[in-house]
């Protein structure tokens, strides 16, 4: 899947908080609807009822021109799926009375409520992120309190309400989806930075005001950026510890009422008791000497204890916390979840070193609070991943030890045997999925009924086949033509175009499966590409292939080698505006901190898993990606030792018709040919096994190796047939 | 030159302040010379007298062994030329008497001296860093009160005294020279962490006792991460501006008298009142409005008012700090210095916004005190060359807006037409210069006659000839052999070895001229290399090549693509354990800030400066290093637009005996060759001119274009030879 964006320079980077606190940065990202939208605008002034419309406008043209721009943007598109697309879809303010579209929610009721619970604070502004208390990349509908106040679902943005004024800051992938689910009591800021919204508020809360925020939803670098941006300006934060969107928010989902689920034996090398003395001994070992170890993300104390939930989507996550300390491990979370089974497993009845404390998710804040007015106690967090409610009340700074990530997420990146065979095993299984889908796909879209939520749907379908399915690991991206070109595009049946051998197409999709998380990106062309498609796919797959083949000493850090990625691109003065890879493991979240290619991101050791994902987007026409997931294995040198490389472990073909094997160096096609040897190897038995002949056909027809076109042996052996020739004609004269 | 590090990991990089505050890291160094003697102890317990000697020693065998392990060095490297290591060079506090060898100085008095002071003080320590002010990369004789009060003249180290105990912390390249140079006042720190050093504090200070510093010695940095490794001790830091070992040194050297100079007019391109414009323009446009500059480091008001000085060795700087608002600018120097003329240039006589007010270098703390005392100023500062003692004066924090560099700095790194053109000129002078130090060595070393040292002195006089000269950028780096292999290596007495053409050679040297600061690295081999030795240099090579051919988005790090620099090493096992390139400009120090490979170098611009230098070093046998100097240039490409690359300005051919052909990609062969036509395109001319036909003949020669050995080309020939002769034959028999 691939991550949201890439490298940011370091020096200004007040961001605000996404729900992955990590992966958001302010520059500028890859061609977005909006973007689109923009370029076209030129193309709006054509259109008869535009320049009046435009000219009244505020903002930016791309509002009010948003009718006349869809109509353009599928007219260009060629496409006809999206008939509803023809009517006006966004709303328009400026209007008397204002237009809203049908997707629009009124929220004047909620803003009125939370006015009046604002008013009671004495707060003249309240901040709304569109996160949960863990900092999570997806949330659960209940943590949705933004898009409940705005009406607006977008997976990123922040909300402020003041007594008179309500807005919305969110990033260029969403301005026209809030335009289109926002009402008028909102305003919607085109901006990311708490730079931006700091000025807002500094322009709108009196001097002396103070702005209140819910301390669980902020990161402490959230937090942090705040008060330096408001820094000097006289108005200060308040943090209120009670939501107060929750007290205004009658028919809040209420939290799942599903059972936590242990993972099978199978998929377990270390048991939690292990675990939690791996942890342990790096707390003993560590100069600080922590006393307690605070998790806070979903997936620290799923892995510790083997345990999973279903609190989030694609996730399988339960809402938790874990303070640990080395003769003490408490858990917070919801009891009514946990079965008398789990109960034991945990060895909750008992008070040793190794028995669980259960307590109750909410009281955990409280139970910190009396743990840290111990004396002599000091509690280790990860700072990435620490909610500013629990960072707030860790006082003196005495009683804290702060490293970025926590020991368990730094000891979780680097896989166990068990984790590493099971994972490669779970990526086999994987690829006859998507081997089912490319096949279809192949001798479908020539009849012309599929479309890319058809794919989506069919792909989905073939992965809940295999053994330990467990759902997608995330909405897949299923984009044809230039929707591949958008960032974060996944269709809906507004979007949806129809698949056709005139286009390239990408599907970025993966899997939960008990044992192991997929994610896979393949990009495709059923009819004739142009040469600048396949010049661009075939660098793009070189990208691929150097990282994968790369050798680095064990400690190199992902962003010093990435641009191995961008490199055949940068040659001809193409590039691509995401990052090239993340960590995933067993049975997680797909992007998996904190491996991976940014800067924020720890070294490579053996073990560890990422994705390796370059691309290519060239706005309104085709998007290319190419994605596996590889996994850092060591690698015999001539002359040294601790050296790693990559090895892939997704094990589907790449399009041949794609490829332009005469850009390829000699080494890369080497790399490329060994790959399909190895899907060779490790899927005919699985296809075999699956009873899966034509597949099988298939997968052996997109693996034939490929030979090197202007190589020497090539160009020689003419030479020499030549050569032949003469001597035979020699010899016959003779 | 070589830069002194390589990237560290981020999490724990509590360092000591070096005089140049961005280049130290906690890493592991590449061998040195004493990383060299702790292999060789186990060859130390073959010798009588060891195993008691070094059974008597609490820190670390090297100490007590010093002697023998001299002995065994010398031995080991066969080279008799240092007959003086012979004798015990190292002191021996554990004996009692204890031996101190006659480089040791005697401490007694200045500890006694500043002890008294710091009584007065009512402090239990005090810390002496080793820099200056303006946390300068070298620092002039006045600066050296780490020197003077330990005896200790390393570039690097820390030394804290209290009543009782004196302690030195330097890194492994200093270790052998603090034991030989201290006396047994001096308690030696093998570590340069302020996490050792704070540890040491709390254990020797009593709980409430303070902590003496010079803040006009501390950057920011340093000041923060003694606080953080102190908090929570009950032992808090003393801030005291006025230096207590400047106290205690009575002959402590004056300022020079030298007058400041000008730069002259043809070597520039934007006067100081154009420049100043820049800078301002900058602060207007600042969304943070600031409404003054402050400029610390020495090259910023060196650049700033095109002036140059010479208070420190191998920089033409002169000491000073710059304060510029929008319509003042006070200039902080020693006043005697400056001429009638130079004030005229300077516009010190009015007080319009162009002219410069001169103030006493001593008040600049007292100005600017009173500058922030006044209503609604802020006062800009790149914080990575601020001392705290500025730093702590700016309070409240709104008066304070800061940026780790300075505008000027960024301004700086990109060169105008002028300042790109007149050092790629100074660079065809410079390589002239060191083309006659090769040629010459091809024929006095087989003579068996030279030395590293006089290598080195024949190379400086080369470069003294040529036009605008100004002596070398830094202290020569002539290795032969093993010393290569060491880190920071500069021949003294007692260390030279005679250079031989069975050894490799390493010559990294550089020299300032008026219109630019050059720096070059050559590897030769006089004799017959061995297979290894090639293997390793081609390696070396290609790392450079494929540095200087990437092309890349403008705004690119160089920490990005750095391991390109080590890539073709990397994959047989090889590596170097410091940066790969440093900034470098117009007749300032060799080491230009910010521009280079580190990760807290600013992007890549067009018009920059930078030094490419991989290397490889074999402990105890050979050094490798090849550097050359490159300005980015814009580039080209097929589809897109702003990218850039490197075009290499240094031009002296490389060993041609020790490039393996047959391991270079066509591409890098391809570079090569054109580098090498470029060589004399561009140097003929300049031979020729300086009348040097030998020289010439000698470039000529050594910039051959190579042959690829093992193309298809020659392959298909060698067959294409063989038709011709099978066709031949056939004629004949017909």
């Amino acid at each position: 899947m691939r991550e949201r964006e890439r490298e940011s320079e370091r020096e200004d980077s007040h961001i605000l908080t996404s729900r992955h606190p990590h992966t958001l940065s302010h520059q500028k990202p890859t061609p977005t609807i909006s973007h689109t939208l923009h370029t076209q605008q030129s193309t709006c002034f054509i259109a008869t009822l535009c320049v009046c419309v435009c000219a009244s406008v505020r903002h930016s043209t791309m509002h009010s021109c948003g009718w006349l721009m869809s109509l353009s943007l599928i007219a260009l598109a060629g496409n006809t799926v999206a008939a509803a697309a023809y009517k006006r879809t966004e709303r328009n303010c400026s209007l008397s009375p204002p237009y809203l579209p049908s997707t629009a929610v009124n929220t004047t009721l909620q803003l009125q409520e939370l006015r009046e619970q604002m008013l009671h604070q004495n707060i003249y502004a309240y901040i709304i992120p569109g996160t949960d208390a863990h900092l999570s990349e997806y949330i659960a509908p209940r943590d949705a309190r933004m898009a409940f106040m705005t009406g607006f679902t977008g997976s990123a943005g922040t909300a402020v309400v003041t007594q008179t004024k309500a807005t919305l800051w969110t990033d260029s992938r969403y301005w026209v989806q809030a335009e289109r689910q926002m009402d008028c009591n909102w305003e919607l800021k085109e901006d990311v930075s708490i730079i931006s919204l700091a000025a807002w508020l500094i322009s709108e809360v009196p001097s002396g005001g103070r702005i209140g925020f819910d301390p669980f939803l902020f990161s402490l670098k959230t937090q942090e950026d705040y008060v330096l941006n408001l820094d000097s300006s006289n108005r200060s934060l308040k943090s209120i510890p009670e939501n107060l969107v929750d007290k205004v928010w009658n028919d809040k989902p209420s939290i799942g009422a599903e059972n936590l689920t242990r993972l099978p034996d199978r998929v377990i090398q270390r048991s939690w008791q292990i675990k939690v003395e791996q942890i342990r001994n790096q707390m003993r070992d560590n100069p600080y000497q922590p006393t307690a170890l605070l998790l806070s993300a979903l997936d620290e104390t799923a892995w510790l204890f083997n345990l999973r939930g279903s609190d989030i989507p694609y996730n399988p996550f339960f809402y938790s916390y874990t303070l640990l300390t080395m003769d003490k491990i408490w858990l917070f979370l919801h009891m009514n979840r946990v079965t008398e089974e789990l109960k034991e497993y945990l060895n909750t009845s008992c008070e040793e070193s190794l028995c669980v404390q259960l307590e109750s998710y909410e009281t955990v804040r409280k139970h910190l609070e009396e743990y840290v007015a111990q004396p002599g106690v000091k509690v280790w967090i990860g700072t990435e991943y620490t909610n500013y409610a629990l960072y707030e009340i860790m006082t003196p700074q005495d009683k804290l030890m702060t490293t970025s990530y926590s020991p368990v997420l730094t000891t979780k990146a680097i896989k166990d045997d068990t984790e590493q065979r099971i994972l490669r095993d779970a990526h086999v299984r994987d690829a006859v999925a998507v081997i089912q889908l490319l096949m279809w796909l192949e001798k479908a879209v020539p009849e012309g009924k599929e479309t890319e939520l058809t794919a989506s749907e069919y792909v989905n379908m073939c992965r809940s086949k295999q053994s330990d399915s467990r759902g997608p690991s995330f909405e897949s991206i299923s984009a044809s033509g230039p929707n591949a070109a958008l960032a974060h595009y996944s269709p809906t049946n507004v979007t949806s175009r129809r698949l056709t051998p005139d286009e390239m197409y990408l599907v970025d999709s993966g899997g939960q499966y008990l044992d192991g998380t997929t994610d896979i990106t393949r990009t495709v062309h059923w009819g004739t590409p142009t040469a600048m498609q396949k010049e661009a796919f075939t660098r793009v797959l070189m990208g691929n292939i150097e990282i994968s083949r790369t050798i680095f000493p064990s400690g190199t850090r992902g962003v010093n080698i990435e641009m191995l990625g961008r490199r055949a691109l940068w040659e001809v003065g193409l590039n691509y505006g995401h990052g090239t890879g993340h960590g995933v493991g067993n049975y997680f979240g797909v992007h998996e901190w904190p491996v991976g290619f940014q800067s924020n991101n720890i070294p490579f050791r053996e073990g560890m898993f990422t994705s390796i994902e370059p691309g290519y987007y060239k706005e309104n026409d085709f998007g290319i990606r190419i994605e596996d997931v590889a996994v850092v294995v060591p690698v015999q040198t001539k002359f040294g030792h601790n050296f790693l490389t990559f090895e892939t472990v997704s094990l589907v073909p790449y399009d041949r018709k794609l490829i332009d094997t005469s850009l390829l160096s000699s080494e890369q096609l080497q790399w490329l040919n060994k790959y399909y040897e190895t899907i060779r190897e490790l899927l005919g038995p699985e296809l075999d096994k699956q009873g899966l002949r034509e597949e099988k056909d298939w997968m052996l027809r997109n693996t034939e190796p490929f030979l090197s076109p202007g190589s020497s042996a090539s160009v020689c052996s003419s030479s020499l047939t030549l050569l032949a020739l003469a001597i035979a004609l020699l010899h016959n004269i003779i």
